[in-house]
Formats: C-alpha cells, sequence, structure tokens
C-alpha cells in the first residue's frame, strides 16, 4: 500500500513484515497471488451482510461493498486490481489466478448463498463488468467515469450489477433460485 | 491480419503496401493508430443503417455490428482491440488514443445522431462494457462469456447496452432526447 502495486516488490514486504523472502513465496507464490490473498478477508467479511439483506437493491450493495473492499480498507486496493488485471494481459499465469478467484472468491459465495441459479455465468458477468469499470475509471480515463463519485457510479452500473445478479438469463444452466 | 496485432509492425505493413516505412509513420503514426484508422470505415459503414433503425432493439444491434467490424471485416479485429487495450494498461499514449476515439468515434456519432442526451456518458458506459466484454473473452478468458456464441453474449448483454444507450441516466447533462 505505501509504494503502490507497480513498485512494490516480495523482497521490500517480506522486509516489512521481518522475514525471509523465501517464506513469503513459500507461503504466497507471486505478488499476484499475494495481494488476492490479502484482499481476500476484507471481501470475506462483507459477505454475511449481503447474504442477509437479499437480491432487493443487491447490486448496489455489491458496488458499493466492492468499493469499500478496494478502496476503504486497502487505499490503493484499486490500483492492486488493476495492476493484477495489466499482468493478465500479458502473463497466463495472472490470467489464471484471476480466473481461480472468480470460480472460489467471493462473489460466488455469495450468489450460491442466495440461491441464484447459472452462478458461474453470474460471476463471469458481473467480473467482467467490474474489469470494464475499473479499466475505464483508473487505466484508460474515460470520462465521465474516471472522476465520478462513487454515488454516481451506483447510479449508472447498479441496474447492470442487478441485472446479471438476479435477472433470468439465457443459458443452459437450469434455474430454480430466485429471480 | 496475417500475423496478428502483437507481430505486425509498421516496417511490415510498409513493405506489404509497397511504400517507405517513414511514409506510413508519417501518416499514420504508431501501430496503433494505424489500427484505429484501418477500423474506422468499417464502424462508419455500419452507422447509416444503425441510426435508420432508431433506438428500439439498439442495444443488439450495436453488439451485433461491433462482432460484425471486428470479426467479420476483420478477422483479427478483436486481437487487435484487445492489443490496444493491453498497449493502454502500460502506455499513456495509448490511453489517450482510445479516450479521442471514443470521443470523435463511430459510437458517439450514433448517439449524437439519435439525439439521445447525456452522449459523452453514454458512449463512456457503453466502451466500459466492450472492454469488459473483450477482456473477459479474449484476455482473462472466464467462461462461459470466453467460448459462447454471439446469440449467447447478445442475450447477456444487449439489455446492459440498451439501458446505457437510451435510459434515463442520472447526470448534469440536460436530457430532452428519447428514453
Amino acid at each position: 500500500m505505501e509504494r503502490g502495486y507497480e513498485r512494490a516488490t516480495i523482497r521490500g514486504i517480506a522486509a516489512g513484515a521481518g522475514v525471509d523472502p523465501a517464506l513469503v513465496h513459500h507461503y504466497f507464490g507471486s505478488k499476484d497471488q499475494l495481494l488476492l490473498t490479502a484482499l481476500q478477508p476484507a471481501a470475506l467479511e462483507a459477505m454475511p451482510q449481503l447474504i442477509a439483506a437479499g437480491t432487493d437493491g443487491l447490486g448496489e450493495r455489491v458496488i458499493r461493498a466492492t468499493f469499500e473492499v478496494y478502496e476503504g480498507i486497502h487505499p490503493s486496493g484499486w490500483a492492486m486490481l488493476v495492476g493484477l488485471v495489466r499482468s493478465a494481459t500479458t502473463h497466463e499465469e495472472a490470467a489464471r489466478m484471476l480466473r481461480d478467484a472468480m470460480g472460489s472468491g467471493g462473489l460466488f459465495m455469495l450468489v450460491e448463498a442466495l440461491g441464484l441459479p447459472q452462478p458461474r455465468l453470474r460471476v463471469a458477468l458481473v467480473a467482467s463488468e467490474l474489469v470494464g469499470l475499473a479499466m475505464a475509471r483508473f487505466v484508460i480515463g474515460i470520462e465521465p467515469i474516471a472522476s465520478a463519485d462513487v454515488d454516481a457510479i451506483v447510479d449508472w452500473y447498479a441496474p447492470t450489477f442487478q441485472r446479471y445478479l438476479t435477472a433470468p438469463l439465457a443459458g443452459d444452466d437450469p434455474g430454480g433460485g430466485p429471480a
């Protein structure tokens, strides 16, 4: 967080924690993997409340929780996500980690816990929306998305998230949950 | 198209066209700029029909036209877009080009020609959606988006494009067009 994602090193993080860099490599692997592990507790912490609040207004709550996880708890959290997406554009290993994180991450837990049909498709669509938002806001700098406040982002994007999370969607996966 | 975006060079393109590479640099600048210029006629060609068909079902038509422009007319078109987005993650020059293309490109023309309010915001939201779709499908490889056929992509994404293009949106820009 102090140095930003690009400039942070496993060696520097290990020095800050007073441990051998080899230990960090052993337990966390790459810098990308360390980031995902660091973000996980914050993401999981938000889950019980999101699950308890049900599907009405879920899209808005997921966006706000995402901003809280990425910006509130980790000031450079979005920069780290963008770093990971940037890695994914050139390293298959980072792309695979992003895919794995989607399959086992908080978002998938949320969709499953709410009994929503086609959980894999919903997580994929929400993930593509989040990546598009992060690229527009933090990488390409598309206005007015880049400098809008979070309330405006919520107004624009929440209905999209709501539909991807809860509406009936075409596809083979049999339905059955709330729509 | 023969070599893919990453492996194509200005020198090779100039050799294929039988001209001096300096001439290509002079008229088109970078490889990214050359790509945008090459895609432009196809994008502009799709415009009159899109404009004439009006706002009902516009979201679906924009997605299909995008796939036609990127895949039909240019077989490696999406790879080129992804290459440009990849450049944008590390080069501010490529990010600036993407922003400029949005401000003056076919999508902006379309939104303006249809008299839709807040054209800049609509183009930004559609662009973020397209970037997220391209990243999910071609870079990160998020299933089922990565291997779905175009009809499934249209089913999932068209309502989002439709809302970003035509629905009332929060923001300062005064309304007035169709909603």
